[in-house]
């Protein structure tokens, strides 16, 4: 019988997997409505691959005869090297797996590549498929934030000296060093990267072998796929393997909290950029001008940086809600997740590597920092601390006295090099009815930011010599990782 | 001057805005990253209809010579002929405003086409472009709700006597007709028409003549502008008319809703298409089977219309973050917010254009219906409704007795044609302590979904007639509103 | 047999539904899961009123007789008085409906109180109740918005000549007016007024008579009951008006973007009462200090309406994904919307009214103001401007002149000061190999804000007479919209 | 002096952190406003905790007194003891810390409390106070799931027999066994569980002794406190510490995803209990009955599950929005991630414990089980693959094959009984050519179910020895688990 079959489908006859049951062709706009061919490039050689691992294992378990999974794998592996254009990929009928099916056809012939799909359904693929993908994504993200945390500490380094105002609530808190600064940036960064590998383990495992839902019931061997395509294990209960996309969720969610990072970084880019901060300017590269106010210099990239960072946290919505309430176990609605988990990985690799190109770029301004940093009286603290520690009176007397001291300077338009201990003393009795008697010099020094900054030197402190500790750590850290990449 | 100025920049030098204020061309990345290229396509047919009215305005206010403005607007006509491609719009480093201007310098020259941008800046452009070429979005996204509603109308009319089990909690709850079912349906479209229709309002307003910001001291008459664009008057502050993007979260969310009142639908195409409720098929065009399961026919269109209808709301909240807290007034974050406007727009076209054919595709199963409708005492209600009718007791002891019976009807396998007078007696009498006396007559009436259905005849009730009279309501109505559309 | 049931019932027993059709009383934690006790409170009085409505409608049909029904009526009507206290409502097995009608059953008896459900089904009433409660929500908004906009009205009048930098990108932008600035907010608050106006529309609809899903077989009036309780009209289908939810979303998307308008108001006095921009101090009683630095004065209000100003979205996305994929009709999911619209309308009107109060309590700094204005060369585009006017350029040239200019400017640490018909010439030459022999006067007056303001008189212009003219068209509009309201 | 200040505080004036600086009260509005007592029992405990190590720490190290310590200490274990309500918190001005200052004041004096507050500030201390209690929250939230999946895990087992029909697009796809449905459950669970421990080694890090947002000139021990606390380690970068909520994101993310899970469970429960799938029976303890349809029985529980899991997204959007744009380092929005972090986990909390007992309480019908799984040619995959191994036909072709026998079958209203090997071969003879002449033995066994199901035995499949396998290596999970939670 098989020579009539092969004589019949050598006609050229190509897949139709429809024909069986259904009487009638998809209606068009069905059935660009239910295309995926926009965004199946994505898995396109995670799909060939998935299929020569297949193929090696129906080999070797005789499933499918020695000769034809030759034929089948030589196929496959032509089109890997011919890559994606070779497919010929523009029918809105069908998806990715059908297309590869078909070049299989087309490169050796129906009866053959007839056995290609034996014992796997394109639930279990197109699954096999997605974080065969993103697996390399994760891998290409994890890169760039490393790239990125080791140009900050770079930076931090080259600032551990750069004085800077520490802003709470867009107002001037206490003085610290702008490396201090960078290096926040670059722990924030490093738990984006840690979250990643976690969440690597949960996409890196194996549904192959799931079938449609329940599996098959030929002996196949899921063992050896899961080793061949280099999962950590298989998924262990096939419904739960074609139906759960939480490992989409979880890694969006990871990217939904790196691009919360990145846009922080941007919104104080914007403001240190604007004339009334003046703290830094962005390199000409990463700014426009407009087209009516010939003066303008705008930070654009860092506003579409905030901008486009919104659009992690739309997409996660919509792929909480395709999947709120579906049923177990494959839905269509799954194939919706897709487009989005991609849109996801290119805009966040956008971002990444904007952000980190330009927040590199800028040129910092020490004249202006120094100047801000002694107004404002960010040094406030340093100077109630001092009681406590001369004095010994209580942090919550000295934090009032000061907090006197600094609305009679604003009232008398006074700063702080007014401040002496006559003037201390005269606001000290006024409240506890006795004078502090703190020596000139002392509270000279408190006021101090360079001063300040340096006796700051607890752990996690803006002190130099911790921001040069903060970062030897972390390059220790990049090294480790940097190591398990390669 | 001019000549010189002419020869000068008639050597072809294209459009740089740049070149004044930055020393440098923007990084590659960075250019790609800011570039709206993409997505103007959008806007395209709008930005050359914006030039040419400003450009007619500033010609009649004589701000530019007339043989000039004539030239101008010679070039944009022929644009508007010539469409999209004429502009070979592909470098990464400009938007459709530059396009549209370097086409027409070298439609004119640099001299004439230099004179374009008089008291106009891209950012009152933008708006008024994102409006013009919403406005016709909504005008034929309207229309769509119309035809859907005018096919769901005729098909309620021909299933107003078709009896069905309406549900609450997925449970039976009473009976109606399929009509009235349908009926629903047209009504929450009619709302999400009326929605866009008043939305509409504050889309139609006029930015142009806002400038950068600040309007211009150029004598420009926005009136003019107004009703050379179609606009229902101009927007009152120029600060507020370039940075307001609250037209555009309006209008998505009334989409949001829109498509969550077809994902409702499809959710029920979904169910009812079930081996196990069985009430319709889905048409083969709307359906697919499986790559490995022979036997199935799957409503994959409707899953994904049901998985489609998150991505709206997804964007709305990308739209919504991207706005919060960027003060006025232009903020290049508000270039983000456009491809996702335009995404919605082509995601819910979609899904109402197949939602609709695919509802009106289905073959409905009545003698399933029929049998559903008999089944688990949805005609329960009318059996205490009798009480309090007949026999003037209150409705929570007739609810209490009937509730009882149906445990007792459940506990013996019995089903409603079991019930008689004497059924109903021995569980009065259990119960309150004397008999009812309901005829058998009254009680099988009672219990007859088909009687019962055309009972409920009260305005807005499931009754044949009362369908109608929904149905030629709604007639009249689309009548009055296509006639607005033409 | 009613005497049997009176007595029976007199011994006071109170309504228990679940009694006649589940053998079981609900589990603890799955009770306290699905009781509405702790928001029902937001529909008491609405309830009430909607049991008043129905009962005079069946008094008046006489579908139940009257006595009983004048003595549900007394009951109600008392309920009304002694107020939701009156309840004792604190049983998490039922809801507010269950528990008005156990009020009327003790100021009755059960007799009485059990024709109070009679053609009426909590489907259709809580429908009808949220609606009422909403509406007046919606109109208390309203009138908040109208009074902020009042004093914005107010304080732009005030400020119609104070000189203030335009912002685009973060940077100077043009100069402006900071009355026209105000006049932004006012404006987009008036839309955010017409949008609620609208929607309003569809809350005020009556689902009354629909039942739990098909209307009843009673000869209801639903005419009458919708207008005893002043809505426009009765929803025309029963299945849709206690299934559909939409007029929630509409509402909480407009409020949502009410809160993104807000959000920029909260965002703008944050970065003004920096010390960086100091264009502001924000009232002490609108302020907080630090537990640690003495010396700060933090916007702690305006943050936490930027913060809160999220949750409107958050919440929005809550609903509208309770709602997908939820079948006709009513499903409890249904319930859980609730709490949300609830909580929406608590946080709006408190960060409305903070808001609102604190903006009006900012001391502005004009020095700071003015000192910003002649920084940064806000005036560039009227130079540019000038020479189009003056000399016929095209205005793309004399942007390119000007860019250079502030580029020597810049370079030079000049200022605009510096610019003269010379300075301007030097460069106008090199590009265009011709002088452009401006006046220094011209030149003088181009580049003074007070003039340039002055000059930007067209429709919404900054100019004082057109915030003046623009504050009259508001100031007309209110007093209709409060007409309208009283 | 101490004794003036000391005689002058102990007057009785408690702590009043704005004196110094500001000079009015907050307005009453903006006071409730930015209060945040109505969600600070949540970190009650573990403010107190934070104090105590706080001090202790201050003690070692010399920094405070050590009889001032010693009273604080006192003062604080005996406020553990006693509880929240001892500290009268109802102020709306002021937070949790400074109620806990004040309860110290006035256990001991104004003079020794103020001693509490040095090297420490509000900032760092909430920071602290929430990864504390969250810990602990996270930790309850596991214990939870681990039982919900032992109880599936013993369920499963007791069905590991029990034939179930496998749906893909909610329409028969293949036989399955019910164990291996409910293992799905279990190992979706399994991950939830991983997810959080991840999360977890994020959350456990400390940032106290990062003060405002600089750390502190007095040579605090963050090791001590680290190891006092019971955190993993110290977060070494001060500004980060108080400022990055990343923590919160990632664990509200975790917990959406669970919510994502459990809603589709409960989505599950109520398709199955409806009349038409006729699966399974919500127990009386989970159902509720309808206030004028008396026989309903309703499965409100389920719904509010499904409904309520929307609530997990909504606050997790609520807070990625909060945190979207605000700069370094503490900024009052923060406060406003709290309430959301807290309502997530007492939803989930419901949600999960409500999830697990319905779920174990169903009563599940074998009959109707088995008599859907006969129905609708679920077993139509393995017709095909037996084509495929007794005939070596290709997978393609046997799929067209019983995709026509399907077809044929259900236009002539037969069932599978019918179909025999002259059946099936005129069919492959009109295909292919020639006749498959398989026994009818082998084709019943194939088109048997339970046959069926037995021979998909392949890791991960549905077999009842795979089920218990799988069943083995989860208890052997839940066992290691176990033991390292307690």
């Amino acid at each position: 019988m098989n020579i009539i079959i092969k004589r019949l489908l050598l006609k050229g006859v190509f897949l139709k997997i429809r024909d069986g049951r259904l009487k009638k062709v998809m209606d068009d706009e069905a059935a660009e409505f239910t295309s995926s061919v926009k965004f199946d490039k994505n898995i396109f050689e995670s799909d060939v691959k998935c299929n020569i691992a297949h193929t090696l294992m129906l080999k070797k378990e005789k499933i499918v005869d020695e000769k034809i999974a030759d034929k089948i794998l030589e196929a496959l592996f032509k089109l890997m090297d011919e890559g994606y254009d070779a497919l010929n990929f523009n029918h809105c009928d069908e998806d990715i797996h059908i297309a590869v099916e078909n070049y299989v056809i087309k490169s050796t012939d129906a009866y053959i590549a007839g056995f290609m799909h034996t014992a796997k359904s394109r639930n279990d693929q197109v699954a096999t498929d997605i974080r065969l993908s993103l697996r390399i994504k994760i891998n290409e993200i994890q890169i760039s934030i490393l790239n990125f945390i080791k140009s900050l500490v770079e930076l931090a380094i080259k600032h551990k000296h750069t004085i800077f105002v520490g802003y709470t609530h867009l107002q001037h808190g206490q003085p610290i060093t702008f490396g201090h600064h960078l290096m926040a940036y670059a722990h924030s960064l490093k738990r984006d990267y840690e979250r990643l590998k976690d969440s690597y383990k949960r996409v890196n495992l194996n549904p192959l072998g799931s079938g449609a839902l329940a599996t098959t019931t030929f002996p196949i061997n899921r063992e050896l796929t899961t080793k061949l395509l280099g999962f950590d294990s298989p998924l262990e209960n096939s419904m739960d393997a074609v139906s759960s996309r939480d490992f989409i969720v979880e890694t969006v969610s990871d990217l939904a909290i790196l691009s919360s990072n990145l846009c922080k970084i941007a919104e104080e880019l914007i403001l240190w950029s604007s004339y009334e901060f003046g703290l830094i300017e962005i390199a000409d590269e990463f700014s426009s001008t407009s087209s009516i106010m010939p003066q303008k210099k705008n930070p654009d990239v860092s506003e579409l940086v905030r901008g486009k960072s919104s659009i992690i946290t739309g997409e996660l919505v919509t792929i909480l809600m395709i999947l709120k309430g579906i049923p177990y176990t494959y839905n269509r609605d799954l194939q919706e997740v897709n487009p989005h988990l991609w849109n996801v990985i290119e805009n966040i690799e956008a971002i990444l590597n904007v952000t980190s190109k330009m927040t590199l770029s800028i040129k910092f301004n020490k004249e202006r920092a120094m100047e801000l940093v002694y107004k404002n009286f960010a040094t406030a603290t340093d100077l109630a601390d001092l009681m406590v520690k001369e004095k010994k009176i209580p942090f919550r007397i000295a934090h009032q006295i000061v907090g006197r001291i600094v609305n009679e300077v604003n009232s008398n338009n006074l700063n702080f090099n007014n401040i002496d201990s006559e003037f201390v003393d005269k606001i000290a009795i006024e409240i506890t009815g006795d004078s502090l008697s703190l020596s000139n010099d002392l509270i000279k020094k408190a006021l101090d930011p360079i001063e300040n900054v340096k006796s700051r030197n607890v752990l996690g402190g803006p002190a130099p010599e911790m921001v040069e500790l903060s970062a030897k750590n972390l390059q220790k850290f990049l090294e480790k990782e940097y190591k398990s990449k390669s």
